[in-house]
């Protein structure tokens, strides 16, 4: 098995398993939490949703306080709370920032030492987890994916799902970094782990560049806070990928809300409307039906 | 202003107030969150719930993780999550135990030196609290309370609704505490807080010894996971709580639900329920037209 399971918690109908596993792509043991829906079993496996947590989180955080159980488990989907980062790694630096480093891997593979070859957090997420969860948990439908995050985690999967399409059904996200090499949470991550003249590697990463370029259809949810202070900080920046969604003809759906901050309390509060929009996708084929989206 | 506002935080439609104030009753700064449901105004104030968290939680741990503010927001009630007990009093050995001293008042009113006169949780969330509240906060209608509480908070809620006939208009528990004088919590609380040669004190906080004498109709929800450590090690009760319930009439529901632990993973599983029990007696007397519970 390649998993161990050091907790199994009843949660909404369903088990939150928390999880953790030796990973080749991070060079180190990766704890996640896994929510499986009361209805899913190896005969009627349930779609899956991947949530990216934001910088300082683990897969705990989400689990614990974005309520996504409630609704996963009305639609029958099950939940990927993954890790943000490796850990442990002992490489020098690394636990001295909340913004940098553990806790805050950006979802890339990173091509500059001392992290090249081991912070491979978009390698682990997009293959190496999917691929073992997927082998191990035959109540979980791999061909059905879809993915959600907040604040790093929105930007990792908005680049996850634009840069791969097909892997995942649909796309939403919390209070995104979406254009990251034009704030400074993404220069200094970017200038980290790709080093300040890969500016290529740096667009191969940015939504806001993504979505210029992307040749499919999209139906992007995107909830803002406007009380946000990173969004006042202009670390967000959801008005660049709204502009460049909208030159590129893609259908992308800002929500500001009034007041709401970049906490939990924001997450759980739109957590159904995320699911809700997951499932439309991830249900979209039923009974051998193949309906258009 | 009694209370000072030190975060007020967007959720589910509402807010929730970070507060602090000074307490005569526990001669020091209480903290807690105060939720106010978006429908809530000074002309149409919400009725509230109390929520009394466990042991070794603040106010936070309810608002935070509990999914409480979910159908307090599509009910139109507040919530009030206090702490558990004084903080930085500086007596001798307050903070060494997780189930004794701070974060473990257990809603008495200590009469055993060095707490004596200090530790008037009791006092605090009965008295003081609610009359500060409502003096302040004209959104909240302090002539419909309601309380519920998890463990120690559970054994709170149950003692301080048989103890206040009329105070509470309803009453339900996560967990809780039913037995105090007769499991290894109580009576290290109950020695502490009042003295073995007390029992006397012991009986009056005691849920079971209370409902045994309580006068008036109840309609008690009780949930409890059978997968719970504290419920297996005897700490919790129920079915003496149960047995003396029948024995005197009263109606006492006690769910037990295979396999949920005493975590915030079983609370916010049941969260919806609990608040729904609520609002049935909270809003039991509108438009003037006084119902029949």
């Amino acid at each position: 098995m390649s998993f161990e399971t050091t907790a199994t918690i009843a949660s909404f109908g369903g088990k939150l398993l928390k999880l953790a596993h030796q990973a080749k792509s991070t060079s180190c043991q990766m704890k996640l939490n896994l929510y499986i829906p009361p209805s899913a079993s190896s005969s009627k496996p349930a779609p899956v949703l991947f949530y990216l947590a934001g910088l300082t989180c683990t897969g705990d955080n989400g689990a614990e306080k974005g309520f996504f159980q409630n609704m996963a488990s009305k639609k029958g989907i099950a939940v990927v709370y993954p890790d943000t980062s490796p850990r442990g790694l002992g490489i020098a630096g690394e636990d001295d920032a909340y913004d940098f480093g553990s806790g805050a891997g950006f979802y890339v593979d990173a091509t500059k030492e001392p992290y090249a070859g081991k912070y491979n957090m978009y390698s682990y997420i997009t293959k190496e987890l999917p691929e073992a969860l997927f082998a191990e948990f035959k109540e979980l439908d791999g061909k059905r994916v879809s993915i959600t995050g907040h604040s790093m985690g929105g930007h990792g999967a908005l680049t996850l799902f634009l840069k791969n399409p097909g892997m995942y059904k649909s796309v939403s996200a919390f209070a995104p970094i979406t254009n990251p090499s034009k704030c400074p949470w993404g220069e200094k991550a970017f200038g980290g782990y790709f080093g300040d003249d890969q500016k290529s590697k740096w667009a191969e990463h940015d939504a806001t560049e993504l979505i210029s370029k992307f040749s499919g259809e999209t139906d992007v949810l995107i909830d803002v806070g406007t009380g946000d202070n990173f969004y006042k900080q202009k670390q967000l920046l959801p008005e660049n990928f709204e502009e460049a969604a909208k030159k590129a003809g893609k259908n992308v759906k800002v929500r500001y809300h009034d007041n709401y901050d970049h906490s939990y309390f924001f997450i759980s509060t739109f957590a159904d409307d995320h699911v809700e929009h997951a499932a439309k996708y991830l249900f979209a084929y039923k009974l051998g039906q193949r309906q258009k989206l």
